[in-house]
């Protein structure tokens, strides 16, 4: 709860969803909170828990934030602390989902990923280092909140992530369209990993032998692609639906 | 075919998929073709159909089209002419799926409704002339060719849109975070009508009056937002397969 911190240090965020999901998250350092009565009033039970909050009038805003989409409230944070798969401990838990990017770079598609994450209980999204977003303004903008919710893990080689999934008990499903159909009859269960490539490329041949299933969307012949960001929403429903949601089937 | 339009019926299309869908469309009218030929050696089949194309090399792009991500093929086609749900003829149809967008207006979101419409079969997407997006530009880029797959419809009232699809047959099931919560146990069949409200908004009140069913997507109760061509791809997902993939249920 410091102003001193570096601008290094510290990250703008903004928009309802993030600023709240970001004062939610325990592992989350807030520096302060610029917001408008309206949208104070709106989210108190929330806003009240941080320490330095400051509220401001629409030509605030318009000032010191000019081109940004803020919806009246915006939030100095320190970026989260990298995590890696095994802080996680998900060795122990029976029933998991995590999601692997196999080369996906673009801000976009991987804060889209992360909110579709977010919204169907996935533990980890995780990259590559050397594969990590440059713009995580972006991701963040695009995840909506879901950054604090998902972790978003870097690793340095995927392909002994994958084996580290193996051992920890994850069956590795990557979406490929020679793979499987998706369908109600895909037999996930217990922790499964949903491993996706970048559009037009898919998935490199050394991550794609370290798979344990191969999977293809249901798309209608005439028109098979999807954004990656929506391939990966479309597995996580099925994925979800089978793993929580049992009595439903 | 001809290069005498004027630049108001004329539009560009760029990037593999958007152009190879516009030349495979009986209803687009193309003026010509840009190639370079790698790309022309790998889709010959459908560009050979093009009466007037020109292969190119990459400085051509780069000194035409400077800031566009064109992959290489750039298509000047005329606007599709608009349709109306009554060109479509779905009365006679057993099965359909349609999706009415309600005031949402983002041409991202439009171009990936769209997108995520052709994968899944939809047999129109409509909206209303007024909420119509301004930059069609957009809408085709992100739609990735769908706009020459799926009829994109403008009528001019939403609810006479939803009274006319119901004597056409169809079941109008809006997406509201108060409905019942999607599964494989929701009872799609014949004609179906998803109807999406803008983020954040959902649906307008008169247009929920109008929905015989509404329905919700079963997210974690942590994270419950997605985006809106999200949320349409997972529904449209669900629906298509129990439309079209029965013997999968």
């Amino acid at each position: 709860m410091t102003q001193k911190q570096s601008p290094k240090q510290s990250t703008w965020l903004f928009g309802v969803h993030a600023c709240l999901k970001a004062l939610e998250n325990p592992h989350r350092e807030v520096h302060q909170c610029f917001v408008v009565p309206i949208v104070y009033e709106k989210h108190a039970a929330v806003l009240r828990t941080c320490s330095n909050i400051t509220q401001v009038d629409k030509a605030f805003f318009h000032e010191r934030f000019p081109t940004i989409v803020h919806q009246g409230i915006a939030l100095e944070v320190a970026p989260l602390s990298a995590q890696t798969l095994h802080d996680l401990a998900l060795q122990k838990q029976e029933t998991a989902i995590v999601v692997v990017l196999d080369h996906i770079t673009d801000p976009h598609n991987i804060g889209a990923v992360l909110r579709a994450s977010a919204a169907f209980g996935v533990h980890a999204v995780i990259t590559t280092e050397r594969h990590a977003p440059q713009d995580e303004g972006t991701v963040a903008k695009v995840a909506s909140g879901a950054l604090d919710v998902v972790p978003f893990i870097k690793e340095v080689n995927l392909v002994r992530t994958l084996e580290d999934l193996k051992s920890q008990g994850f069956w590795i499903y990557g979406l490929d369209e020679q793979g499987e159909i998706l369908s109600r009859r895909s037999d996930f269960s217990g922790k499964v990993a949903i491993v996706m490539g970048a559009e037009g490329k898919g998935l490199r041949r050394l991550t794609k032998e370290h798979c344990d299933h191969l999977i293809a969307l249901p798309t209608a012949h005439t028109f098979t692609t999807l954004n990656v960001a929506t391939a990966t929403a479309v597995t996580l429903y099925e994925v979800y639906q089978q793993l929580y949601k049992r009595q439903d089937v």
